[in-house]
């Protein structure tokens, strides 16, 4: 048997995701899941149960694995840093996850390194929420993900129980009026090497993504050129080793601003399994264990990526003839996950030449996997 | 936990590749593996060790799963009978599968179907032997694999040893003067539906497949439909589900004649995984477990698909980083199998749109793999 090269923590669909490009490329896994059969646990034969926030069930896990990666950015840094101090490399490192992890911190760094971000200020009460202006956004600088730990204020009263009942640091963001969402994906290897995904446009519905189409349509050439640049800016500078996913603002005054980072192969990144010459996943593999990196260059004009939130139907595997039946080169992606309201169980991705017929047949097929007809 | 949906027998490389698309789809899956580690075994976590020969083996794999399909076409049939007996679906049936373990009875069924073959006949001496005229191919009715149970008779000499000490059924073949060889696969679903993957041409060195370009350049129109035709109608007439491969030879008096049938994904069809809107591996699943099809046509111009056979080089994950260096947009495939000599080990692929660059770039990045510079 040959060795362990990479330990993977957390056992989300991320994760899952992972597994295709490493059976291809010949990489041992081995993952710490949350539990016997969380998503990434039923593809990985190597698996661990225990958790992230454990640190001797990390050190069980990543046991005799050289690098160690993760399906997230929710390991706590001192638990990082001890796994470090054994010998393991953790890549992104925790000098970079924690930009990732506190909003706040990444504000700040941001700022300094002088890239576009929504005006800012942290706030700890209402009087420093009064003098910032409404409406504005209040975030926790820790723990939010998907719309959770994020507020739209628009007067006084809005924010005060949630300033009262803060348990960690907030901020305050100004209300960015946006034209659209676009995510500016980078692989940067362990030595530095940098490839850009073409820039995507993503839509949210109450704050989760719903729809990603890669690239970004009606993009101004120059405005995709500065959203690439800055993620390649933050990649380099936070000295993130990975996947990198730049989420941004298009304003309707013409400006990209940044929202967040993720540090991962990320949502908006899904349609490159298909759609992009090296998918995210394996780019993320050769990145951490410092393989030369493939190309991010679009295969098709237009792919579109559907998230399968839990919805009307519980049983997928069923839906699944259906949505196949009804758009059989839509390509389906199951996390093997209970179906919850709202959860992310599945996304689709559809390819092709003409984007209104692509997004149709990418709709339709999540359309059918998502809900019981009638 | 959902349940199992489908099983399949044997660890080769075929299941392990089956292993991503069954993960895209959500696909439950048990494997029976010949060994702890083989190689489809290092990549699905459900999978029972045991022998495809011993019925008990077969029954303690397949337990619950509706569903049975294979790595290869070496389980005995009364095996297959007594699954299927016991309510399980074999697909492809013991019924298709006869024509793929025995050439004889291959010969047969193809030749009563008008189905264009070599001349041949069944042999028992060297007085049969003697009458069909030399040159010719014999071949072991079963049991043959890459090259081997099949040899060129030039002339009475080379064929007696092998008359005298066969211990299964023999037949004589035409040695036909062919130009190339070519490969048709088609998958075809329970409820018989039918999708035909572009014909392509193999190179085959000592007898086993070295090098797959699709499509087959230079392809005469009407041939490529032949070919097409030829193997849905094998398809049908012989009733196999999943996905089947027709081995052909292109004559140099531009015949289409058939040579050998495989009823599995197959190494002419790798390229699928990059090169197709849907791979052979994922139509193969969706053959069998009787869901919709998807499109069989080749998302680019050209896709060269090369062996890794084993050489020189013994550390393959050391290799790796050479070849991706050199070549990083060709897709690499390992086995996770020990090198030895001649072996398949792994494949790569490469696309684009000139077939010159998309043949030297694989063939480089397979050389880097295969053997050590100097």
């Amino acid at each position: 048997m040959t060795k362990t090269e990479l330990a993977i923590i957390g056992g989300g669909q991320l994760a899952r995701m992972m597994a295709q490009p490493a059976n291809a490329l010949g990489i041992r896994t081995r993952l710490l899941a949350e539990g016997d059969d969380v998503s990434a646990a039923q593809v990985i034969r190597d698996y661990v149960v225990g958790s992230h926030l454990d640190l001797d069930d990390l050190k069980r896990a990543i046991a005799d694995a050289p690098v160690v990666t993760f399906d997230h950015e929710h390991v706590p840094n001192q638990h990082l840093q001890a796994l470090i101090d054994e010998g393991h490399e953790c890549r992104p490192g925790p000098h970079a996850l924690l930009f990732a992890q506190d909003k706040l911190k990444m504000r700040q760094r941001l700022s300094e390194l002088g890239i576009p971000c929504p005006r800012w200020t942290q706030v700890s009460s209402i009087e420093d929420v009064r003098e910032f202006g409404f409406p504005l956004v209040l975030k926790t600088a820790r723990g939010g993900y998907d719309g959770k730990g994020v507020w739209v204020i628009r007067e006084e009263t809005q924010a005060r129980d949630i300033i009262e009942n803060a348990d960690v640091e907030l901020l305050a963001e100004e209300l960015v009026d946006f034209s659209r969402e676009l995510s500016a994906q980078v692989a940067r290897s362990a030595s530095g090497e940098i490839v850009a995904y073409p820039v995507v446009e993503s839509r949210q519905e109450n704050g989760v993504c719903a729809l990603v189409i890669a690239p970004a349509p009606n993009m101004d050439p120059t405005q995709a050129n500065e959203a690439s640049t800055i993620a390649v800016k933050v990649a380099t500078q936070l000295d993130v080793v990975g996947m990198l996913a730049v989420e941004l603002f298009e304003t309707n005054d013409g400006r990209i601003l940044v929202n967040e980072l993720a540090m991962r192969p990320h949502n908006t990144g899904h349609w490159t399994i298909e759609g992009a010459a090296t998918s995210q996943f394996e780019n993320h593999l050769r990145a951490v264990l410092d393989l030369p990196l493939g190309g991010a260059e679009a295969r098709e004009d237009w792919a579109v990526m559907v998230n399968i939130l839990g919805g009307s139907a519980t049983d997928l595997v069923a839906r699944r003839k259906v949505a196949l039946a009804a758009e059989p080169n839509v390509h389906v992606h199951l996390y093997g996950k209970e179906v919850k309201a709202g959860r992310k169980v599945g996304h689709v991705t559809a390819t092709g030449n003409d984007l209104e017929s692509v997004l149709a047949s990418a709709r339709r097929s999540a359309e059918l996997l998502t809900n019981e007809e009638n």
